[in-house]
């Protein structure tokens, strides 16, 4: 089935390898493991940090998972793969990292790898790992079969279709979707995570990384991975990636948009950013232009409102970002809640009681076609 | 440069196999061909109208190109390449041009393959390729180097960009960017043509089929593709793909919005169609809304206007064709014109003398950002 193609299952036990970066925004799919799906990490190899614990260095994170030196202690803690779990400017395998991979693969570890340059690409790594038995996956490869889109995903007419989109790249799509199918678990409902990038495969144990498809097939694959998820599901979360303001990555973005044809969005934006992501010529945009954007781009499929703003306050202290939150939401009409802090439960409250007012106004929108 | 990885110049001259589809929509690579480049068609294959010429078969075309019935046949009028010039129901070569092809390779002919799969990695065909020392060209193969899109576009402030745009796919953008070039051309303007897809790429000799790269990467070549023809020219037209109404290609046609950066659109249109192309759940959408969706999504990179509608009116007598183009322009406010009946002189004269209301409107809702 579409997302199966890595053959990763969710009981790996990873030595999380992030050496030199676990401080560092590169460092952010190290993070993402940490943060939900600690039970998941064996170690964390940074010798910066050695002899620490995961919840002392990195933000948000709780667990007291051992940070060690070498591969040789990391193996002390019974991983079942290494993780490669940096994006390296270049997307390239750092030079002096190809020891830390040698023994991992001498010691009978996979490697799962988030890297853009893929590990069995790599003819030295490849043979060592046919010799030794271990497996590369490269969790950016996308699957042989792919398709064009061809508009099933709109005859799902009970479900709730649900994408997270963005003021901004790298601004915590992947985390307010994951925060949200939690809250609405907790609530009751039957919810799925689709992962589309390279973070949330790892998380989610399935996916495919929409940005690595060719082109004409990336709608087509956004919605094969919601058909999926609906068989068992009846409310479909999605991540979003980039953003519609983003000149670099706003073709994903339209990709899962029309791929998907969400039921609803749910915007996020950092508010303590200035410009665009390594994008620095264009400030980020204001947020009601963005929601009539969103909403315009996604009627062209199935109508939908951006039903929650997900705001990081990860800077401000609670007086402060309580007071951001109301100012957001006085701007926009639209609830927002900073779901690290506070969880998801708001948006799905906002989602449940979808005000019927709006619902109808977007599908009066969507019958202009 | 980019663009250049094939190798094909413009001085080939193609056999062009066309087997059972010239008359037919499959066939729309070797209409292109012979509408737009005649000169370098030495003869066409195809068995049912074998002793014809191209002129008294296809529409739109004046050149008394030879119909040929067999390989030998078409060696005879001296082809330095064969050029598979079908897009078959998907994708792939039909298993009785197997001989056709071997055939040409035994003549010492290089073969220049439009379709989406890839005849080099074709194993029986490569061996044979490579054996007799002739060349399998995929034109819709990428470059190997690409990257994500910079804003460098930007920096173009001297030069206008025209990017073609559509109410559907296949609706006539190949074309209109042509006919434009010509026009620009005739009216003493440096004008270059920008490929984008395999038809447009045999035509100008070079280009990138820009859905059949990654993702990721689609905005960034789109990027460098104008970045390369603006070097010697003024005005650059680059081909669009796909539609913004259309759920399946949207995402290429942003890429080429965002990363091609236009100062100005063609919109076609092609008002006998009733339903978007392969995906008969959605009508063709209002042309107002069409024009108002690309102008607000161009405007997250540069403001740009559409300044004139490419109406496709074939299915028309003259008086009748008129009166829809008036109707076209009355709707809409913007110059209507079919470039196919009437050359692209209208459209050249409403780009020279566009109304500075407008383009001042357009800075305007810009400057919003």
């Amino acid at each position: 089935m579409i997302g199966d193609h890595l053959g990763i299952g969710p009981d790996t036990r990873y030595l999380v390898l992030v050496d030199g970066y676990l401080d560092d925004l590169h460092g952010k799919m190290a993070h993402g493991i940490l943060r939900f799906r600690p039970d998941g990490v064996a170690a964390v190899l940074d010798p910066r940090f050695a002899g620490r614990v995961a919840a002392d260095v990195v933000p948000g994170v709780s667990a007291r998972v051992p940070i060690v030196a070498t591969i040789a202690e990391g193996l002390a803690h019974t991983p079942t793969a290494l993780l490669v779990a940096v994006t390296p400017a270049g997307g390239r395998l750092p030079p002096a990292w190809r020891s830390y991979l040698h023994e991992s693969i001498d010691a009978g570890l996979d490697v799962v790898s988030g890297m853009h340059a893929f590990l069995a690409d790599d003819p030295d790594l490849a043979s060592h790992a046919a010799q030794r038995g271990v497996r590369l996956v490269d969790v950016r490869r996308p699957p042989e079969e792919v398709g064009l889109a061809t508009g099933r995903v709109l005859d799902l007419v009970d479900r709730r279709i649900v994408l997270t989109v963005g003021s901004d790249a790298a601004v915590g799509k992947m985390t307010a979707g994951l925060r949200l199918v939690e809250a609405l678990r907790e609530a009751g409902e039957a919810a799925r995570f689709v992962a589309t990038g390279q973070t949330g495969i790892v998380l989610a144990g399935w996916g495919v990384a929409v940005d690595r498809v060719i082109g004409d097939f990336m709608a087509g694959v956004a919605e094969e991975l919601v058909l999926r998820a609906a068989e068992d599901s009846n409310w479909v979360v999605v991540e979003g990636q980039g953003s519609i303001a983003h000149p670099a990555f706003s073709s994903v973005t339209l990709a899962l948009l029309h791929g998907a044809a969400p039921t609803d969005l749910v915007l996020c934006h950092d508010p303590a950013r200035q410009t665009l992501t390594d994008y620095e010529r264009f400030v980020v945009p204001d947020l009601a232009r963005v929601i009539r954007a969103y909403e315009e781009l996604t009627g062209w499929v199935r109508p939908a409102r951006v039903q929650g703003i997900a705001v990081n306050t990860a800077h401000l202290g609670p007086d402060a970002a309580a007071d951001l939150l109301k100012r957001v939401e006085g701007e926009t009409g639209v609830p927002a809640v900073d779901v690290v802090r506070d969880g998801g439960a708001r948006l799905v409250g906002a989602l449940l009681s979808e005000d019927p007012a709006r619902r109808s106004d977007a599908s009066r929108r969507g019958a202009d076609r």
